[in-house]
Order: C-alpha cells, then sequence, then structure tokens
C-alpha cells in the first residue's frame, strides 16, 4: 500500500474500505463533488397506508440486503435503543456485511457489540464512544471506522460520498402519513436535526415511533413526502432518562472556572464581543460555565447578540429569554429546559444537520459564528486537535461539530486543562488529528494561554497585557515539568482500524489498531 | 410525425420540444423516474457574503446562458413584479432561447410578451392565463407550452424532467444570509410552498426581497443552505394589493349557490362526512359558497374534520378556528386573514409543492383528501374535465391542483353551470383534457347531477332519491336543447402550441395554434 503526507503531516493510504482515499490539503480545499446524491424515488398511492406494526416488515419494505447500508440519528444520546432493535433483528433475519451510518454511536449501543464480532455489522461511519469505540480500537470490526463531523456526514450523505438504503428515524411523535417532530410527548428529544439529511437523501426513510398523533402532526420536522412507512411500536424506541445527559452539569472545578473565564477575556480582547454577536459551546462543565460567564457580561454590559448554536441547552435559553440572542439554531438539544424552548419559543429554531455545518452547501450556520469554544483530548504544538482517541491511543470520542465550528467561527478557542490527572494535553504530536491546527486560534489552559501565531487574532491578542499569553511550546513544557518528564507514546500494530476524514471529504489522518 | 391515441381518446405526436412523449395509460400508471434529480453542488464559504443589489449580477453568478432555464413562483399572483423584472433583465441581457417554469403565467405577466415575439424567451412550463395564453394559441411561442398541475410541476423538478440553472424566489422578507419566509412584512403572501421543489432541485437560487430582516429570519420557510444569493432591490417585487386576489367572493348567484348546495348534498350522501373529514376546494365563487355551507352542516352536526387544503381562503381559517378542522394545510394563500393564519395559528401549516401532491414522493396531501371540489370550463360525457381551454379554442388558464386533487381525493365533483352565457359546460369532446374521466366521480350543475357509472360511489349516490340524478348525457341534452342545438367547434391549424402533462409525466392533450 503507498502512503501520501497530507498536510498536517499524517501518512494516508491510497485507499482504505475499498475506496480511494483523498489526503487533506487544507480547510476550503475541497475536494468538491459536483453533483448532490439521487435518491430512488418511491411513491405512495392514494388509499396506501404506511402505519405497520413491525421493524421486520420495515426491513423487507426497505428491501435492505446484505452489504447495505443503514442509517440513524442519536437525538435520544444515550438514551437511545432503537439502533440497538433494529440491529437485532437485522441479525435475526440472517443478514450480514450491514454498514451502519447513524451520526452518533452511544455507550448504550453496547449491545450491537457481538454483531461486529460475528460480521453482521462490518462498518460504522459516524463518531463512535464507549464500549464499540474501544472494540473498533482493538480490530474488531471487519472494515474501517470513519470518523466525520457533523457537517462531514450530512455532507457526505448529500453528496453520495454515503448511500443510504434505509434511514431509521426515531421519532418522538408521529401521525400515520410520516409527519414527524421531536418536541411533543413523553419522549421529546427535541431537534431532528441530524436526521434531516437523512430523510432527504436516503433510498428509503422509515420513521420509529411510540406515539401516533392525528395527521397532520405539527409542527412539522420531517415531512410525509420524505416518509416510506410509519412503525408503530409498543416497546420504547428511548429512554427518557437517557435524553438529557447527567453530565451536563457547570464545572464547579477552580480551574474549570479559571479557564472559562479566561474564555470571556479571550473573546472580550478579540473585539468580537459587541451587538449581534454570535456564539457556540459545547455542553460540557467548563464550556458551559463559560457560557454563564458571557451571559453575565452580555446582560451587564448589554449587548444584544445575535445567535447562539450547538448542543442547546439551558444556559443558551437563557440568554435567549433575557433578550442577549436573537435566536438560538437547534440542531441538537440538550436538556429538559431547551426541548420545551425549542417546542414554545418561535426564536428557538430547529435546522437540519446542512444548514448547520454541511460545508458544500450554499452556507451553513457555523460560517456566521463568531466565536466558539471547544475542548480536546490533545493539542499538539501546531495546534492540531485530537478528540478521538486518547493518549493511550484508543478511540473514545467522536467530534461532534469540532471540525465545522473551528473552520466556520471567526475566534475557534480550545479550552483544555494543562493536565488531565498525569496525562499532558499538549504534546509534540497527537495520536490522531481531528481539527486541523490552522482553523485553531487560542488554546486556554488554567496555566496560561496561547495564541497561534497564524491567527488573525494574533497581533490583537498579543497586544493584550492582562491575558499573559504563552507559546504553545511553553505550555507543553510547563506540563512535562509538572510530571517530570514526557508523556509514553502509545504502541500500535500496522492494522488501520479507522479514519478521520476532514468535513469536506478528505482524509485527516488514519488510526491504527492499538497493540495488547 | 407519428401520432398514439392515449387513454382518454387523444393522439399524442411520439416527440415535441425535442422530447420523447409517453402517452397517457392511465392515473397511478407511471411513468415512473427511477431516481431524483441531482442538482449541482454549491458552496458559501465562511466570511462570503451572499448579499448583492442587483438582479443582473445574480443572474451573471448563476451562470444563465443561451438555452438555460430559470423558475419562479406565483405566491404575488397577479401582484408579482418579479418574473417581468427578471425577464426584461434576460432580454437586455442579450440572452436568448430562454425556459420559464413558473408555477404559473398571470395576467400581470403580459409584459414577457415581446421576449416571446422576439425569440428571448422559447418556452414556458407551467398554467398559463391571459395575454400570454392568448399569445401561445395564436403561434408566438417558438416550443410549446408545456401545461402541468401543482404536483406535476413538483414532480417534473424532483425528477429532472425539469432542470432548473436559476430558481428566482419572490421572498417578501429575508435575511442576508437566505432564510425566507412569506409571512412577515408589507409583502407578505403567505405560503411560500410551489417554491420549495425549486429551491430542493435548481442547479441555483436566488432569493430576491424588498425587506431584509436581521439573521436568522423566523420562520425559516426556504432555508439558507439551499440559497445562493440574496437580491436586496428597492423597487417592489410585487404589489400587495395584487397578492390578494379580488375575485374571492362567496356568489350571489342563485344558479351557483344551487349548485354550492348541491355539493354539500352529494357529499353528504357520499357517507364521507363524518369526524376526520378532509376536504379541499377552490377558492371561486361558487365554491366558496359551497366552504360556507360545509362550515355550517359541520357545525350544527358537530363534525370535527381533519385538515382544509388547497388556496387557504378566510372561509377554511374560519372552520379551523371553529374548531371544524384539525389543522390546514397551505400550499398557497388566497386572502390577508389566511396569510395571518399562517402567521399566527400554529394549526394553519405552510406545506412544500411535494408534500402537497407531488405523486411520485413518499406521499403527497392530496392522497389523503376526502373530497374536493373542483371547476372546469367543459366536461364531456366521458367526464373529461377541460380547464385550460375555452370552447373557442384558445388557452385561457393552466390546472392548479385539479388533476392532483381529483385522483388523490375518494370523492372528486365538478361544480360547473350548465352553460356560460349561450355556451353549453357539458360536451360530446372538450378542446382539451387536463383531467381524465377516471377520477371525476360527479358533476353537479344548478340544473341536475350526473354521477359518473365508473366511480366507486355510484351505487350509494344512486340510491339517494333527494338527488335527483340524471345521465351526463341527459344534462348535455338538457343544455343543448337551452341554446337550441350543437355548440360550434373551434377550428385550429395544425401546429402544437401546447401539451398537457398528466401528474406522473405522460401526455394527456395537445392543444393546436387556433385559426384566425
Amino acid at each position: 500500500m503507498k502512503f501520501v503526507t497530507n498536510k498536517v503531516g499524517r501518512e494516508i493510504p491510497e485507499e482504505l474500505n475499498g475506496k480511494k482515499l483523498i489526503p487533506f490539503t487544507g480547510a476550503g480545499k475541497g475536494p468538491y463533488t459536483k453533483r448532490k446524491y439521487a435518491p430512488r424515488i418511491r411513491k405512495t398511492n392514494p388509499g396506501e397506508t404506511k402505519l405497520i406494526k413491525s421493524l421486520r416488515k420495515a426491513i423487507k419494505k426497505g428491501e435492505l440486503s446484505d452489504g447495505g447500508t443503514i442509517s440513524f440519528h442519536h437525538h435520544f444520546r444515550n438514551g437511545d435503543f432503537l439502533l440497538n432493535m433494529v440491529c437485532e433483528e437485522v441479525a435475526k433475519m440472517g443478514l450480514k456485511d450491514i454498514r451502519l451510518v447513524p451520526s452518533s454511536i452511544q455507550p448504550v449501543n453496547k449491545e450491537i457489540l457481538p454483531y461486529l464480532e460475528q460480521g453482521i455489522i462490518t462498518e460504522i461511519s459516524c463518531g463512535t464512544s464507549g464500549v464499540i469505540a474501544d472494540a473498533i480500537s482493538r480490530g474488531k470490526m471487519e472494515r474501517a471506522l470513519t470518523i466525520r463531523s457533523h457537517g462531514g456526514r450530512a455532507r457526505s450523505i448529500e453528496n453520495g460520498d454515503v448511500e443510504i438504503d434505509i434511514a431509521f428515524i426515531a421519532a418522538p411523535t408521529a401521525d400515520s402519513y410520516g409527519n414527524i417532530n421531536g418536541v411533543l410527548g413523553k419522549y421529546a428529544c427535541g431537534s431532528l436535526g441530524y436526521a434531516f439529511p437523512d430523510a432527504h437523501f436516503a433510498n428509503y426513510v422509515v420513521a420509529v415511533t411510540n406515539i401516533l398523533v392525528p395527521f397532520p402532526n405539527n409542527p412539522i420536522s420531517i415531512s410525509q413526502d420524505q416518509v416510506d412507512l410509519v412503525v408503530e411500536l409498543d416497546k420504547p424506541i428511548g429512554d427518557p432518562k437517557g435524553i438529557v445527559s447527567t453530565t451536563l452539569r457547570v464545572t464547579r472545578d477552580p480551574k474549570g472556572l479559571k479557564i472559562a473565564r479566561s474564555c470571556i477575556d479571550v473573546i472580550k480582547a478579540s473585539g468580537l464581543l459587541k451587538d449581534g454577536f454570535s456564539f457556540q459551546s459545547g455542553a460540557g462543565g467548563t464550556t458551559l460555565a463559560a457560557t454563564y460567564f458571557l451571559k453575565d457580561y452580555m446582560k451587564a454590559k448589554g449587548i444584544k447578540g445575535s445567535f447562539g448554536m450547538g448542543g442547546a441547552t439551558e444556559a443558551l435559553v437563557k440568554m435567549l429569554e433575557e433578550g442577549l440572542f436573537e435566536a438560538i439554531l437547534d440542531v441538537q438539544t440538550f436538556d429538559t429546559v431547551a426541548v420545551k424552548s425549542l417546542r414554545d419559543n418561535p426564536r428557538h429554531i430547529e435546522i437540519g444537520g446542512s444548514q448547520y455545518a454541511n460545508p458544500l452547501t450554499s452556507g451553513c450556520a457555523v460560517n456566521l459564528l463568531d466565536s466558539v469554544i471547544l475542548g480536546a483530548t490533545e493539542i499538539d504544538t501546531n495546534f492540531n486537535v485530537n478528540t478521538s482517541t486518547e493518549s493511550d491511543g484508543r478511540i473514545m470520542h467522536g467530534m461532534g461539530g469540532h471540525q465545522d465550528t473551528a473552520e466556520g467561527a471567526k475566534l475557534t478557542i480550545i479550552a483544555v486543562p494543562l493536565l488531565r490527572g498525569r496525562i499532558p494535553i499538549i504534546v509534540d504530536k497527537v495520536v490522531s488529528v481531528n481539527s486541523p491546527g490552522e482553523n485553531i486560534d487560542v488554546v486556554i489552559t488554567e496555566r496560561g494561554i496561547a495564541v497561534n501565531p497564524e491567527s488573525k487574532f494574533y497581533d490583537e491578542l498579543s497586544k493584550v497585557k492582562d491575558l499573559g499569553l504563552k507559546t504553545i511550546e511553553e505550555l507543553k513544557k510547563e506540563a512535562e515539568k509538572l510530571i517530570g518528564g514526557k508523556p509514553t507514546k502509545p504502541e500500535f500494530t500496522d492494522r488501520i482500524v479507522a479514519m478521520i476524514e476532514y468535513r469536506e471529504g478528505s482524509v485527516l489522518d488514519v488510526i491504527y489498531q492499538i497493540k495488547e
């Protein structure tokens, strides 16, 4: 196999999973597919019903066969049962070599592990965490995992890099003709945005629900003309408790609070924090704290922002309700307060995965972000960010909208502790690259802030004395000093088990099976 | 040229406009295109603006060239200025052989006549009325007009029978990134539903507005990821007065009122008028009257319907507000009361052209109609309906959703006077066929009601003595007796100037140039 070194210095094989790979040559450099994917036209005749009660029938009607591809969305997050249920049915039907295109694999999906080992599921494309990610790191899946950002996933579905035979859409409510939304009923999970590209571009679309409402369901997030079947099940498609992740708490750790405060200091120093400001942050403890600090500051200064985005949280909802943002753009809803807000507040707007972050559209929302605060498992001294692998080499996470927002936002901040336990976060070389350094402006730790010399904010931020900037090398050395040396490197076999795509479809990195 | 006789007895040429034609073989018989159209992928980069102030620049950026195709929607109806403005610009730029795909040509579009005569516009696909329709009947356009239903238009765009180079979308409000709706501001026209397929499947999309609102516009009817440019103009894109047609008045004519009452009698007799009833009617004086009679009856009997559809009118809005319908599905809004309702009432739902009536989707709303009341210019004794040509042979109208609802609804009623002036409406052979007789259940005139012997309601309705049914031949003879003979037939040349497609893409009929 021939390898090519890409722009972030990674060796990319010419081919993987039977497809030619295109090495990453820079953000915004393509490849550019010329045409959107052309899904199969289906037809439901007058008088024909779409309502059935069996997943097996749906799989048969969608004509899934060996080697076929099925997709899922993860808005139920760690409370999702549908992916497991469909895979169980697929296994019982004796199908094999099935490829999954979920928007994420969550710890709850550990149930599908036997199917990986048995060759029933042979390929997954998405961010993956938990047992399944670990198993892939250990070589348990036949073909390589493709890790895509949320925007990259939407792009791959819209441009046909992925061809979905059947999209399964977990629908908190549906009418019998397939109009669905995620905001009503006891299974409400909020936005269904990641499933929008699936609904538009899959070759067959199956909505699965526990709550059938009279026609027409309203609001309509995904509409009947895209949905071929409605499967009504008694068995819950999701656990309402799992919908709301309990990890979404504001940090109380002094280090985390210090980092959060520094984030706001940097945003202020950038000159971006004025009327019309737009912002995304994740839902980790530190970034949530930063969001609340931002809220207090904007309120005190009377700054009226444009929009808040990202996993929608109570923090963003409060800012919307206090008039600090004009709107929330919501592709994924993270807590019950935000679910209610999406349902009731017209300024809290559901958006699809492409509208959110697909780089190959007429314009996605990440392009309009002033600032984003993101996390990392590691950062190297070229500002390349790793979110997928831990420093022991195992795949542990996906990357959400990291790549997308990092490229789109004017000011991209990585907020991380200098050490996690005894493990330094800033290193010479990250295990794998999810976000290229060229998109990263600032790294903020509790021990200091480093600005990327390539950032257009470098001069501006360097002038601000109070920030006490350090170089990224200084931060790295400081961490090494604290642990008394260089961190140990993970060891790998020579088998590639995953690749990380850049959002437009080129390849940033590959990940090897860990040596055990 | 070889001709083939189709299922409604019309001679269809093998080829027209350089394309092979498929003769109509029956409702629901295809042709079925296998794949949706794959439009060009465009890309708007971070930092790039979409906002410009010139239609010419938009036409250039969309790379329109000779032989190209541009589309429009007619929600501004006879108050639309955009189609005229774009065509004027196209002419000034020296482009020629341009094909138009509007959702309708209205009398106000008479301004484009010189461009037809000069070969600047050589082909139109849509329903056409007024001066342009007349000119086409007289042979003034180079290629043949293709008359499609609203569902047929959506289908032709989605399946690639029509390839749109640039879709121009008249947007009552837009933000600078292309999120648009039709319900806000002084140019509010209501639903933008007919433009949804254009936004999804055109190769370039230009929103044109007079009212730019802060990002993000809300609600979002057509979203930024589909819109390439936003043209902000000072010159109005429409005349608010024209948005609301003044012809939408309930009839006071005793004949019309009698027909309207008979419509409700027939619907009652059909057994469909019970809880869950769904209904569409047009906005003509007689059908509006029928809607009000329906309202009174449902209210008196405590019947709670499912949905009302069609051009949304004050009459439907009242039914919604009084709880007689669960919802209005609105693809086109006909008056200011309905515009406000769409804006303010969550149960008044905007739907796209495909969701409304595209036969080649996973399920359009016309499939769910219990009953529809429609008009006609002529009906023949096989129940074939003409809506496009007058009895003098000239093209005068399109057909809206006639074909679509006639096929979709369980009970399709044609409500017409026996005579218009001295012209009989029921004839041996209609000038041209828009809706095949197989989809028509009942013809209602002020002189009697005829049920199609092929209708599944024939036995049911024949039992009801009070309806005083006649045969369609009896009605025809009655009309002939009143005018003292057979109506005169129009005369044509042997040049085909238009074809009428069935909603799935086969050809129902062709129309010849009139002899002058």
